[in-house]
């Protein structure tokens, strides 16, 4: 085997793609292409790619995150950066879409965040309790739903579980469901090389296919280095994968979404340029979008309008 | 980032409030509003500010509470007490309720407390279950429910869980929800800063604002000291907090709940100069309503009427 | 504090009555009020008063409980006793009473027990499951149904919601609910002084008193000496009633108890003089009623006959 | 109390019955009086009593229970010889039932088990989850369903929860439950005597009768001897009966059962002698029925047919 | 019992079937019929044998499964070569159904894989939940549905309990289902001789007979060695069947299947020779078909190709 997975490997070095995967409107329902037109032509970008603003990290991390740039606490400066910008939507929670979104109803479409939790206790049983529904969404006048799935969890089958009904829910009002497929917990530490390995990573994405979402939202994977994964473990055809690039390891990861697109995740904050290198790394291998947070809000308002104009550009470029 | 704290400490300690945030009465439903108004205008000191008078210590901490002033065992005391002293209405369970409130309809507005729990148990995985429906609380004629939700508890996930589907029902039935957002639990104590800290009490203030409460009701924070919190642990930023002022505390907590109103606790009994102290504190650090309960009905009844009246006029002031 | 308690101790320890609570017929539905008017005045002592004969021990202690009087196994037994001494009514499992009431219909009222446990597992997460339903109480034609609630166990939370459930049935069927409000588990014996201790029988009052029992079933609570109760945990304060009679004490958890109904059971077997002390004792604290089982069944039918008269006509003169 | 027990005890010791107890036809409702007589008189010996044969053990124990005689592991097996020989019915799941019934239907009753588990798993936590529902049983044209409760096992609650379901599905479409009444798991063993000892048989029957099972299943149960039991535990009193006859300690669980039909099971395989011994024994203690699998179809056709004859001429003679 | 093993052993190792099982299409409901008819007929090799093509490997192992051959990665792969080599039917999930089966409707029949989990964390107590639902698999036009149940796992109630309701909801839809019947976990370990020996094997083919599985997925079980199992624990007589060979061992499985049909798992990957061995000692078994997945799309597609094209010819000749 190890034969093919160099095969594999020189392809992908060479940044030869494989095979072409995407996201694929033609296999959705109506209700559910229509609201994907929504994120990927009426508002954002343009050209099928998605660009949105994230801001659940009040809940999931604490007010602190806004410390660095108090008014980001309003979802106002969210909501009219958004506009002005021409982001493809804004995700958030029940509580802070129904005191706000009525101003912007038709204006910056909602990615409702469907379940979430606090970072109070260890993260050593991670799961995720639904906060809100599809229906509540679809009264908001959403274009999305979001899910939190942490697979490889202790709790990873009552999260199967959970998010399967808000899938069917979904399905049955031709709802998007958007799964942020984090790898989490004791299990992706001890086997799986960290939250972010590549093989975690890679395997969210295959999850999120496998089960249904119509996107999902990931983290840039580390490549491996050799002697990541134990040479006896269920990873261990990683370890061949050492000395990949960041950009193919990604291009590795958005191939096993199948046609699940990919929306690739921000993380903690990075400098400008950095951050439009990160940018640029995912667009060149091959996502339907991106969903930044913190790297945005997280800076005075004019810095964050410019620095949103810029990848809002380069998407266009790509696109 | 420590800059930007820096910053926001700054201002934060000149008494300079960096946003208003505040309970927003036009994004409510329209049954929300109008119970709202029961409690804000109708009844109470008016303005706006709500003075709750809170009776569920009986099943939280036992009957030993009614020692120091045994006539409030029974709810008469407290019902007269708030028709007398124009309190915005009363909080109990639905064993109370249902006995006494029949005599008071329309007079006293009815607060239905809907979980809770006993203390026997020490409290490393608190929770409190459900002991009624928003439906009975609408049948009694109430004019909101109250839920208790274990912030960052080991069962924080069935909590946020149980709570989600109490605000459905409200939200359904036009119901004002009040959550008592209360960090608990063995990780609060021990990544947290405790109970009372300002981290946690900051987290919980936000968390009720995500989740989509009406208002909520939390302890008066603790300002950290230097080295409250982990240098390495998730609350680290608020070891740049040190120093600040307890008004200052609040307001940022204010500031976290954002377009949800906030109401604070008592807690446990203050002499009348400290009570009407913490109460000026509160009203200046800009909160929707105070809800003190063995503050006032541990006092015999005179001295309960008299502080009741005092704190009345005070919220009338700053209304 | 300590001189508020002072003051109610004192006040208790002279026989003083601070206030006059008792079960509050005009606060019940119509349902609720003509099925306990079946055991306090149709049948059994009337005055209001209720002598239940309770026969679930079979369940809860296993059929060794009949071995001293092996026709007492026989519900028979029970209905004609309760028949020919003029009890309120008889207490069982649904089982028993399917097989046994169509002969004694309209003649011995059914309190139907709606959940149960064999006390074959040591008691460190007592919870009793429901084996019936309110609806197949009202189909068998009971008068009240009964639930044991553990207050303190681990599993509280889960039998507060049980509970629940039940209650709102009952109410939505026009049905008293009698609570066995037992404290029970590890945390009643190391927390709270022991399952019979005054401060765990006097919250268990006050928990049904705030979660909307209709009655209580309670056992005699045992007045505290000196150092009962840790001088740091939750129930500091009952030790400061060392000294008080046990008439007082069950004072005391009849006025925790409020608008709800108090019934004292009878325990395990006592000698004739010593049972009928109990009753008296248990009538001049103000009880609604008795429900001796053991005490009556485990006796030869003509002594249990005669007994149960005695204690009739003294719930006549006192009622 | 133990003159009470020796007074009993004599009694028993000298075969003399204290009460007679027996299933009482007419406390059922009409369905469940009907299908009843399909297996008291409509097939098997008749005179009311009831020969079953059950075929669950290929689920409980593993197909190796069919390597003493290969043919069994087929139903045709035990259909045609419930037929020839003229047994009540036969009890089996689901899977069973539905691929083999059709061909007997009317001929031979069918007892549909509807819940079951392998015994890989030690036995620390013993439940059974449901593979069928009642509803099932009656659309395969059954005429009772079993259900198998694990008295005394750490998930005594949970099955207790499941068999009500259970029971209540069953009155609504009148259909007779036989409770496998099996005391299991660690604290049967570390307090009970084990699971075949007389206190936990004995209470097993009384939780059947309790909880409204129509007819039991238990095991023989196994008379004390001195000291059987810990004298401080519950079941101390079963000392007493030390010495006891087999036949006397069966008629004191046929007592406990009340009007709760009794059916004895056969266990692990006997010689012909034994088995036919252990037959008469039952019915001298007056039982209702045997329930004998293994030392039925683990014998060769031919034996199997002529042993079941012997039983049924037995029960004739006894009914 | 040794000698009746013995002679069962003897018959075995002859090759003599002491008897004929399998799968009987007329105790089936019309609609489950004409579902199976599809697999056994109307597509793949015909003759009652059924040939599938799983593939939900990403979604149990994780991506690396395809690093071998990479555009197996894309359900395209599988359904063109399902077409192409006349395979029954492919095995997959709802995500990839969803996807890519409108272009194949009609000609490939679909069998929708129900439940999964990933392979994360260490398998302590197997469980996989429920991700799509019988009445989706209608939708998307399937002709069975697949379950894995995991025998023996410490999770085995909630794993039965679940099963059974996919198997009840299928009865009512008219659809087959298929179960993977996977001995797995701890128990399954340490006291059943692992997760292929005969025992677990054997016992899982019962175990879906009893369940009412209409077909079940087996792997190849590992005949006895001497002492292969405990002698005082459950499974001993397995050890009197050592020097079984594979065949017999298999045919032993297929009896215990009894009418619920046998399908054979390919496992890790084999050698053409290898695997065409395996092929022909399971038709020879009597087996009702394959269900080969990593051994034949981890190779190239023209290899794959001819492989299953062998394979067919195969079972076409055996049929």
């Amino acid at each position: 085997m190890s034969d093919a997975v160099k095969s594999m490997e020189d392809k992908l070095k060479k940044g030869e793609r494989v095979e072409r995967f995407h996201l694929d409107l033609d296999s959705l329902g109506p209700g559910e292409k229509r609201h994907l037109q929504e994120l990927m032509s009426a508002h954002g970008p343009g050209q099928g790619k998605i660009m949105l603003l994230p801001i659940d990290q009040g809940l999931e991390h604490g007010p602190s995150d806004f410390f660095v740039n108090p008014p980001a606490a309003d979802l106002e400066f969210q909501l009219s950066l958004a506009l002005e910008a021409g982001f493809s939507g804004v995700a958030c929670h029940i509580g802070l879409a129904e005191r706000h979104f009525r101003k912007y109803a038709g204006r910056v479409p909602l990615v409702l965040k469907l379940n979430g939790k606090t970072n109070i206790a260890p993260e050593d049983r991670p799961f995720s309790p639904l906060d809100a529904s599809v229906e509540e969404a679809v009264r908001l006048g959403a274009d999305a739903v979001g899910y939190t799935l942490y697979v490889g969890s202790p709790q990873e089958a009552e999260d199967i579980a959970q998010f399967t009904r808000v899938r069917q829910e979904a399905r049955r009002l031709g709802m998007p469901v958007i799964m942020w497929a984090y790898p989490r917990g004791p299990h992706v530490e001890a086997r799986g090389g960290g939250r972010d390995s590549l093989a975690m990573v890679d395997y969210a994405a295959r999850l999120a296919n496998e089960l249904g979402a119509t996107l999902c939202k990931v983290n840039l994977p580390r490549p491996p280095r050799g002697g990541s994964y134990d040479a006896q473990g269920p990873f261990q055809d990683y370890n061949a994968l050492a000395g990949l690039s960041e950009t193919d390891a990604l291009r590795l990861v958005v191939r096993s979404a199948g046609r699940t697109g990919v929306l690739v995740s921000g993380g903690s904050r990075l400098d400008d340029q950095e951050l439009l290198d990160k940018a640029r790394l995912c667009l060149e291998a091959g996502v339907d979008g991106l969903i930044f947070g913190r790297n945005i809000w997280q800076r005075k308002y004019e810095d964050a309008l410019r620095l949103s104009r810029e990848i809002r550009a380069m998407m266009q470029k790509t696109g």
